[in-house]
């Protein structure tokens, strides 16, 4: 596989950073993540947009702007030939001279096989606890994950599939998704504030806008349990029913109708991307 | 320089690590940092007692134990022949399969020339400003310092030198340092809780208590507004007066005589340590 680093194209076993890089050092950086088909980026504008927002609100200057970025992205895709993948920039800060202060960024891209969560996953939904946590800068995504990484072992003990954060009773995002809930009068609602603003969460509430009332506003943790649905959205997962909070069922414990009516217009509009794009490429 | 990388002495120019550790990919390890004199290292057996304190709770099992970290140490001070110094150990969550999960952790030892803060530097004492907020984990010396980091620039806005955290109106450390606060009755405190023990911080208790009252507990920040003096601990600066906090000056905005006589006794207990360890090494 061939990954990027500063403008050079190298084998992924040769791809390395040097120690005073302040990710290493520090923890520092942000990065973001996005899908692809027959090389095709799903919904790139918007994650290249997330990309250079994250790096504004962490003062991290890339040295290449969006066009540029997206040409490495071609030259990545054509070079690895993976048409179905996951691809990963990562912006660093730098080396340091004094293993605090940022340097330059170092901008990586790498390129995995990545299919999207499958429709059995779908079926099966997850199982959450919750736990309370605000991250660090959250409308940023940063590379600051310890506290997710730290509560594996919990999430494990407690034979759940993931860990949704709260802070002051109000439910905010899972570590690495969006949480939204299906009120019982069918209003859809995610958190407004204090969150990661996550590509699928901005186009799972324009769809859900189109046949329901939607709200971006607080939700308490009380609200969540006793919601009619209850799913998370991310970029791997598209969305994924929750059927179980700390242990207690959320509604009759199955996956709801509109849970599974938005992931199917998901679905479809993610094939509308990608055809609209096929076409203006040929 | 020379850098010691998993059981390697490479010169630091060829000092790397793959993109897929976890420090690169999810900001996640521990570090520790202490200084030598005479290749001989300050209050060792603390640090390392500490260094793998934070491994334990972060979940990282060294490769090495005490004793062969010990024989790095001085292999790296023999190859560097920099007499005073600051080391730095770093464990990263290791190269990581998917991105998420840890691997084996990468031990990094690195040294640098250091000077401990000067004396000048001690009378002059240092305006801080307050901002809410936890570290993760606090009682392990992770390499997250994202808000340390991000918080550079409002540290400037205020002219200040450094910024002193606290959560529910409770004083907790600096970034990279404990805080002491000396009450008008002439008692010596340092928060308890969550805070990163620090090295400097036990043994400026150990000193405070021969002569004064002290206590380990909650701070105000009210408390610590109208305290008669106020210092910070760290490896690099042994006590610095706090003498601004917030614009409002502590005390007469003077450097106080309890911290200066701490700072004293803190020399005198380096220089015995020096010297006890140079006669055992003879």
């Amino acid at each position: 596989m061939v990954v990027f680093i500063n403008g050079q194209f190298v084998d992924e076993k040769e791809a390395s950073l040097g120690i005073a890089d302040l990710s290493i050092q520090r923890g520092y950086g942000i990065f973001d993540f996005f899908r692809t088909r027959k090389n095709i980026a799903l919904f790139i504008d918007d994650y290249l947009d997330r990309f250079f927002s994250s790096a504004h609100l962490l003062h991290l200057q890339p040295a290449y702007d969006k066009k540029a970025i997206k040409n490495f992205l071609a030259e990545i895709m054509r070079r690895n030939g993976i048409e179905t993948s996951g691809i990963k920039l990562i912006l660093t800060g730098g080396y340091s001279t004094d293993g605090f202060e940022p340097g330059n960024p170092n901008l990586i891209i790498t390129q995995q096989a990545l299919e999207v969560s499958s429709k059995e996953k779908f079926e099966k939904g997850i199982k959450i606890i919750l736990h309370e946590y605000l991250r660090d800068v959250p409308t940023a995504k940063s590379i600051n994950y310890l506290m997710a990484v730290y509560l594996r072992d919990k999430i494990l003990a407690h034979k759940a599939d993931d860990v949704l954060y709260y802070k002051d009773d109000k439910v905010l995002e899972f570590p690495r998704s969006n949480v939204f809930i299906v009120t019982k009068d069918k209003t859809i609602v995610t958190p407004a504030e204090n969150v990661l603003q996550g590509i699928t969460r901005k186009k799972v509430l324009e769809l859900a806008g189109r046949k329901y009332k939607t709200e971006t506003r607080s939700i308490t943790t009380s609200e969540l349990r006793d919601s009619a649905e209850v799913f998370l959205t991310s970029t791997t997962k598209r969305l994924l029913p929750v059927l179980e909070v700390d242990g207690k069922p959320i509604g009759n414990g199955e996956v709801g109708e509109i849970t599974r009516g938005l992931y199917n217009s998901f679905v479809e509009l993610e094939d509308e991307y990608f055809r609209m794009n096929e076409a203006k490429s040929n």
